[in-house]
């Protein structure tokens, strides 16, 4: 600890005040700009804004006044407790919480598992009283999360527990959320534009993640996922108060991963971290938020979010592979957990981008009913996972320019050597190493058109890519003006038909 | 997000049943195993106990059983929001918390500061009430502590606010423990052995933590140290639920430090870091705790902490010099903060160890009245910074053959070309890096001759520092036969006479 000493005032102070004082000076005229929460609290009457709210730049910037940009960053993560065999706690956990009512959330798949015999076990040992709520819905839509929330509400719980993966856990933050807010409107706190994007104002009830596969890092961060069925949208639900206050990566929970949803969740930590490392810069941002709590989870980039980016990015470069071809390979699979968890650190801190924004109406319109190979379940299926990555190498050639040095780093980190590779080629470059880790990875499609779709799908997959301004926005080299935007994500999606 | 799918019991899954089934061999016999926490919560009826609990392997094993080794770690971080001028935002987000009564704790010294007027001036403008205890004392006694706990019983705040560095985050951590628990004895949380080491088993009230030097990390930890005067030893209280709720750096707070105290409080991030990198790994720690509240904040190395504890070590090679020698080069101040709350993430999750245990009678005894230049108390003073880094090189000269490759790669952060040298070198190659590090920064002491140390009082710092159990349980190759460790730290302190 050092001593704090006194001062003289000095060159130092005044240059701060200084500092200060030009922070101060741009007096907002504007209503988004003494509340950024504004526009985003606006009802969205319009499906397709003509300006992304909360966008970096406005298209319609007020004649007096630009928008600040954003000047400082927030980082929030869950604790984590990482260790083989560290399911078989978390009965402890909720008596020293001392917890009388704990939901267990989970879904009919899981509930089959080891990872939730340990948890009953655990609860029934501490005499923690529980109830089991399996009936999560994979992909949730509006209504399963809805009839998830019906449930909770008459249990009034005191404690929250997620014992699945990205589905489970975003449902049970919905559960906890609403019961904490019993007279909300399911919309109230719906991202903008197609909710109201009411901030969280409170604490919310403990809620303990147990992550079962290694993809989504949702067990870290304050995101929950749904489909808005009426909208046709996949949409949801981000504050930091929504992260859950513990997740516990137990790396037995993950073995039970066939290679097929190692490999497509492990594609999701690999754009997780790709995105996350490549979004915007967080003071590129506007509006500056008037309050706190109106900064959003998604704040692009940062200096703290990119050692969690590219550390998960090295990681799954490395590991994924392995985990995918040798299901015996624990080192490999306990890594990729850990990297999940890295990257949802890191994403959930700086958000993701184009293979996310277009990942949703790939997965949600699914033209010809593909089903992928290795999932066991009776309807067509695109994995999030898959959706994300198909288009990653068309946006990583089209994001190259807007910061070529970090996307060479990416490159590096996928081994390729770019001592001789020009800046400008920095996405191609990117994109080629995608390309060919895909490829490597195997049963992965080359391309759209590999998951069935056609030209003729490209206006509908446009479309359904605007209304995600809550990711889009971080997106670098994307327009704002919305007919350039239009054109430029058509282009992205011609790109993506094949690698 | 990611479909769980059906899956049939297969060979994974077999494998997971057995390391479970492993994991629950070793049926506990002794009560430090099924309660870890069995001998930490004795009080210390002996100073120098002759094994210390907790510690990585124990003297004397019963005869059936061996320690289990720790199977998992915890990661747990306050929440930081970064930025220059962020410290305006402070009474919102007391508002945000619906707070009536907020303790403001500072210094006499930062109480004069730009950010205490900032703080006022924020809480004023959102009508929060508030009170200020500006009576915290510099390198806190249990005694000025215990004046701060009577100041704050009766006030009974719903939330406190820290502004200053170590001293003061650390003093309102423990009014905040304290005013939580108002019958608790002042030794119940204080570690052991010196006090009872009982666990914090309940959320305490929000802290919000501005730190005004870039050093300590408490912003981040749930850490707080202070002076027992009667034991003449530094200890305190480590846990999770003591850390802020959350840290707001403000690098425009950190440019009143003079050049003297951005040295020392730097070299306190480095110290944390390279600590932190090279203790022991959390899976060599014994005992595993039997309640995962008893596992402690300071766990060893792990795969999450290396992240951050590297990162702050390579930021802190390239940014301290730079900010020790101009005043006005704000980007290293800017990494320098930045620098110390990765550091606090990482040591406040690893620990610290050698340098951090034998700094406590250093600081403490300064038998010549060495007072450091540019420092403007009027008592002697060895800042804390000061007294870690001086045993660094003797320390990390004896650490190297536990960990060859960490301290190669620190070695490396440090401009070292490590292609050629031999493992066995490594802690050499790194205490003479660390010790041109040193040199070049400028003002500081050759090693302890230059603190006004002879060998007449090595005897006396040895027995100052084997109380320091916590950390030096830590501390790679050190023994825990008591004479052995003994010779070591005898050895240590005269190899640290001069550089």
């Amino acid at each position: 600890m050092v001593a704090p000493v006194r001062v003289v005032p000095n060159a130092a102070v005044r240059a701060s005040s200084l500092l200060r004082t030009i922070q101060y000076t741009h007096p907002p005229s504007c209503p988004c700009h003494s509340n950024p929460g504004y526009h985003q609290s606006q009802p969205a009457v319009l499906p397709r804004p003509a300006s992304r709210p909360g966008h970096r730049r406005y298209a319609t910037p007020t004649k007096t006044t630009e928008a600040l940009k954003e000047y400082a960053f927030e980082m929030a993560a869950s604790s984590i407790r990482f260790g083989p065999g560290v399911t078989q706690e978390v009965g402890m956990d909720f008596k020293n919480l001392g917890a009388r009512r704990v939901a267990v959330v989970t879904d009919r798949t899981v509930e089959k598992l080891d990872a939730m015999k340990q948890v009953v076990e655990g609860l029934t040992r501490e005499g923690v009283p529980f109830e089991v709520f399996a009936d999560v819905r994979v992909e949730p839509k509006d209504s399963s999360v809805k009839e998830a929330i019906a449930w909770a509400r008459p249990y009034q719980p005191d404690a929250f527990l997620a014992v699945g993966g990205g589905s489970v856990m975003d449902t049970a933050k919905l559960m906890n959320l609403y019961t904490c807010y019993p007279d909300a409107d399911f919309l109230d706190f719906v991202n903008a534009p197609l909710g109201k994007g009411r901030p969280v104002d409170k604490q919310l009830k403990p809620l303990i993640a147990v992550p079962t596969t290694a993809g989504t890092g949702s067990e870290t961060t304050g995101t929950a996922i749904f489909d808005l069925v009426a909208k046709k949208a996949k949409t949801g639900v981000a504050h930091r108060n929504l992260k859950p206050t513990l997740g516990i990566c137990d790396p037995l929970n993950t073995r039970t991963m066939p290679a097929a949803v190692m490999a497509s969740s492990g594609l999701d930590v690999l754009c997780h971290s790709l995105e996350s490392w490549t979004a915007i810069p967080y003071n590129e941002r506007t509006p500056r938020p008037a309050n706190p709590i109106l900064r959003p989870a998604y704040q692009g980039a940062n200096p703290i979010s990119d050692v969690f980016s590219f550390h998960a990015l090295r990681a799954t470069v490395k590991y994924l592979p392995r985990a995918v071809k040798n299901p015996d390979d624990f080192e490999a699979q306990s890594e990729m957990l850990l990297a999940a968890t890295l990257a949802g650190v890191g994403f959930g801190n700086a958000g993701v981008h184009l293979c996310h924004g277009m990942s949703y109406p790939i997965s949600g319109q699914n033209p010809t009913g593909y089903k992928h190979a290795g999932y066991e379940l009776p309807a067509p299926l695109i994995p999030h996972g898959v959706s994300v990555a198909v288009s990653a190498p068309a946006v990583f050639r089209f994001t190259g320019a807007s910061n070529p040095e970090r996307h060479l780093a990416a490159a590096e980190a996928f081994g390729v050597d770019i001592s001789n590779v020009k800046r400008e080629s920095a996405g191609e470059v990117l994109a080629e190493a995608l390309t060919k880790f895909l490829a490597d990875l195997g049963d992965q499609p080359s391309g759209l058109k590999g998951l069935g779709f056609g030209s003729e799908h490209i206006e509908a997959l446009v479309e359904g890519t605007l209304p995600q301004a809550r990711v889009l926005m971080l997106a670098p080299g994307l327009a704002t003006e919305l007919e350039t935007e239009r054109d430029q994500l058509r282009k992205l999606f011609e790109n993506a038909m094949t690698h």
